[in-house]
């Protein structure tokens, strides 16, 4: 039986993660509480050399350039990124990384080629990812101390792609929130500004990929686990369609629901990012290796759009809104530039009305629920460690406090019978069948003689709110309840109390749409990054990666034309 | 409320049905009961003339080849198949296929060019697959009356790609037995021999196909039901993988469980006939009409085996047992003879040992029981039709009486919570892992430099059994468990009392091979069909049909040699 408190194990396993930081690397002059922004702050703490910098804030396309012809070493890329990590780990072994990367360099030196097309790249992972010998507590006192006997086929994949995997990164108790807090590693901290959440559950991998700590890394997506933190921290964030990235070896909640599964997908800083993983990831022909991956190959087809008009005058739908919640005025104005810069590149753009938004979103929590209660029981039990039931922090200021409720209480209703959620899951079917012959019917509307070839929606109601405000995720998981890719991606836009005052109220939706339009005060998300997201049909994440760029540089153009 | 008994509804429909079979097709000399083979009677009838003789006796290749010539118009296909489907019927609509027959037949004439690849071709479809304006009972009383007021996707897709639809056949009640028997259309026979069952759920198929009174047949498989009653009646019948064929608007049992889906498969008499059909409803990119359907069109390179050694010199692995239930003698020597027809065609045959086989086939089955009984009261509830607990008549004599028990009762054990469905389904995922990693493990054992190309199994335990003695499908439903691709194909044998004697008694596994081994009679199965099941790996379909050839053709050969 459980001879501790799980307070004590959690500050236990702070410790051991605070000893594992080499202690030169240690920073003795961290900015004061009241400095809200910190994303420059690696640069300027002078921990790092200029090549240091250089090296961190390369894209993924050019460091694996630079370490494939040895320029830099994987060492120096591994140390760079290394010492930039901090804040948003579980885990740390930069030891095993620096030794992993000298072995790459020694192979790229007396062979002259690269193990794989992540060659020395230092790639960070959610909690969730097991690798063999290392912990995976995903934020529950109980499970530390369970060293993985075996690593999840991704992290196999990866390191044989050529990356140097060297951090864990932080998510929420229970991993079913949008931001990053539990009790064992406690909050993690937007770095545009402190005060605001970095999302979740992939919270630790938004915030550190944004400080530069890691140029790629592995998220995980339910709801919008990969995407809120992605667009929160101004990086790309693909959730790809169920079966497509091996998920298999991971620590996960909610195991055995069959039925809505949680996805793995890349956040990067940049495009390129996304694309190298996932061509290094299917190139390995990952169904081999885990039963739930689908034997569809890297498509080089569809990534040149050949289905979509080859890339020229495509019909994209803007959502403005999901008849839920209205999103604050700066998602309105990134929806507006976007549309500004399609329209300007020779693309047609329309509306897209939502169909039955609330009523998937409902089925989707119902299918989490049905035994979600059990299962975090389950897991808190053992130290009677408590249920996190809201994610704010208790006096607004204090930015590690937080309210802890009983366990089992609030946040998840009590479970159900099998044959009570297969009735929410034959509707959630019949509503998705639905969805799909409501895009085929726009065919009518979009002059190219396609369908719509990509929808453009807002990645939440909000850019990065004030901790404990994230919430509810409907403009996420209403894609995980319809299985399509979707990427967030970042507009080079940022909240600006000149261009995004608040509005007069209307007329509200419900509650929740009150609660946020309530929310919004320029000052307070003054600076924090908007993004947006693009959302294609199921498997189709070459396409969706093809219209990225598209639509990248179409902002891109029309952006700079605006400034000169 | 109901105001009629379920026999009373029942007795209706059966009227219904008949009253709709054209008075000059009824047949006035059928044969006496003690005639049990009647796999030839058709042509001895005197209902169908020569030319509809060698109509119906056509491979779906050269049915298809004719029809696009005009050699033979899609009116006389039709009329010539219409005439010989009987006995395993549930919905005749003659009427309408003729006339779209006849539509087709002036298309061609009219533009000199087929609407598709399916031209001409009658296919009938298993009750479950909706038409606008047809029923679809499955056997459940309360289910009659309910006309479809749209198709099914997979029915869309055949009329479009020119199939005739012209009938619907047989299933049992539930869906979830091996055998054909409802209370509605009562029992379906084998034609080979109707003292023994044709198998199920998919057993008006599997007889009406045998009795060349349809070219090409869909039916619908979630522990082998495609299968079983494919190789039951001496037929071709593949179990996609799960996402392959689009099941959408179909009528079913256990809805919304999400975690085992039941997969709609080809049975045919030939192996032709199982390719067009994969591939012309693949052309139509069902993945744009269900969303439930993987984006993966036809691949020709996974046809041509070039992941298999372009087919030369491939490894094949037999089972000869799954360690639950050990087969009959004739299934054993149909084993053997496919052994030794594939290494005397220069292929490497090994010996394939089941991983817990039990463990998987338990999990199933208890996921289908989590919600199973209620589903199955939800349908029988209105007019308290009895849920049919056995599939044996009760004298063991008539083939049309049988046991019927209570609501609940037997078959189907009380639902478990949602949360205890999940722990068994994470169970059953890892063992998916596990059996991928085992596959994968046999590439030091074939001398290919590749794991096994295939896995050669029994579908059954047994050739065709008398009826209500087809239990358990634990060789069908393994790959329902696993998700593996599996095709069920004749061997050109025939129980043969001379080469099949009853074996002594071996150290039983367990009560259900204690009684399977009971079962055997040489007599009692003379004469039956014995097929053999050759397994893939997920999503592999093309390759299974590719390796079918082989295997087909190395038989063949084996066989015709043998007799030479």
């Amino acid at each position: 039986m459980a001879s501790k408190h799980w307070s004590e194990l959690a500050a236990a396993k702070r410790a051991q993660l605070s000893n594992s930081i080499p202690q030169e690397w240690v920073l003795r002059n961290l900015p004061p509480k009241e400095t809200l922004t910190v994303i420059d702050f690696p640069e300027k703490s002078g921990l790092l050399t200029e090549r240091e910098i250089e090296i961190t804030h390369s894209e993924v396309s050019a460091l694996l350039d630079k370490l494939a012809k040895g320029v830099w070493s994987a060492v120096e890329v591994t140390t760079a990124f290394g010492k930039r990590a901090v804040n948003c780990l579980t885990e740390l072994f930069i030891d095993r990384a620096l030794k992993r990367a000298a072995e790459l360099d020694e192979h790229l030196k007396t062979t002259g080629t690269v193990v794989g097309p992540l060659h020395g790249l230092p790639v960070s992972l959610k909690d969730q990812l097991s690798i063999k010998g290392i912990e995976s507590t995903i934020g529950y006192t109980s499970y530390i101390g369970k060293y993985a006997t075996k690593s999840a086929v991704l992290v196999d994949i990866l390191e044989a792609a050529g990356a140097v995997l060297y951090v864990k990164t932080n998510v929420p108790q229970t991993l079913m929130w949008g931001e990053t807090y539990n009790h064992i590693f406690r909050r993690t901290l937007n770095p545009y500004n402190r005060a605001l959440t970095p999302g979740g559950s992939s919270g630790g991998e938004g915030a550190l990929i944004a400080l530069r700590g890691s140029p790629l890394g592995v998220g995980s997506d339910i709801a919008g686990s990969v995407r809120v933190p992605a667009g929160f921290n101004n990086l790309y964030g693909l959730r790809p369609s169920q079966g497509r990235v091996p998920y298999a070896g991971c620590v996960n909640t909610l195991e055995g629901q069959d039925s809505v599964l949680s996805v793995l997908g890349p956040l990067s800083s940049s495009l390129s990012g996304v694309k190298v993983f996932l061509q290094a990831v299917l190139d390995q022909k990952p169904w081999l290796k885990d039963p739930l991956v689908v034997r569809k190959p890297w498509n080089e087809e569809e990534y040149r759009l050949v289905e979509h008009g080859e890339g020229k005058r495509m019909c994209f739908a803007v959502m403005w809104h999901d008849e839920i919640v209205l999103p604050h005025p700066p998602v309105v104005r990134a929806l507006e530039e976007t549309k500004k810069a399609l329209v300007a590149a020779g693309h047609k753009v329309i509306d897209w009305k939502p169909l039955k938004h609330g009523e998937l979103n409902t089925a989707l929590w119902t299918i989490f629920t049905t035994g979600g209660a059990q299962d975090f029981e389950a897991a808190l039990n053992e130290f009677q460690e408590p249920l996190i039931s809201e994610m704010y922090p208790i006096d607004g200021g204090d930015v590690d406090s937080i309210t802890t409720g009983i366990p089992g209480h609030r946040a998840m209703p009590p479970g159900v019978s099998a044959y009570e959620a297969w009735q929410v899951q034959k509707r959630r079917r019949d509503l998705r069948q639905e969805y799909l012959e409501y895009w085929n019917a726009t065919v009518g509307l979009t002059g190219t003689g396609r369908p719509v070839d990509a929808i453009i929606a807002p990645v939440a109601h909000c850019a990065p709110p004030p901790h404990g405000w994230n919430r509810p995720p409907v403009y996420s998981m209403i894609w995980n309840a319809l299985d399509y890719t979707a990427l967030a991606m970042p507009t080079g836009l940022f909240v600006d109390p000149a261009l995004d005052p608040k509005k007069s109220p209307h007329e509200f939706l419900n509650d929740a749409d009150k609660a946020n339009y309530e929310l919004y005060d320029p000052e307070v998300f003054k600076g924090a990054p908007i993004a947006i997201q693009l959302i294609g049909r199921t498997l189709e994440e070459e396409a969706v990666l093809g219209m990225a760029e598209v639509v990248g540089d179409a902002l891109k153009r029309h952006l700079n034309l605006g400034r000169s």
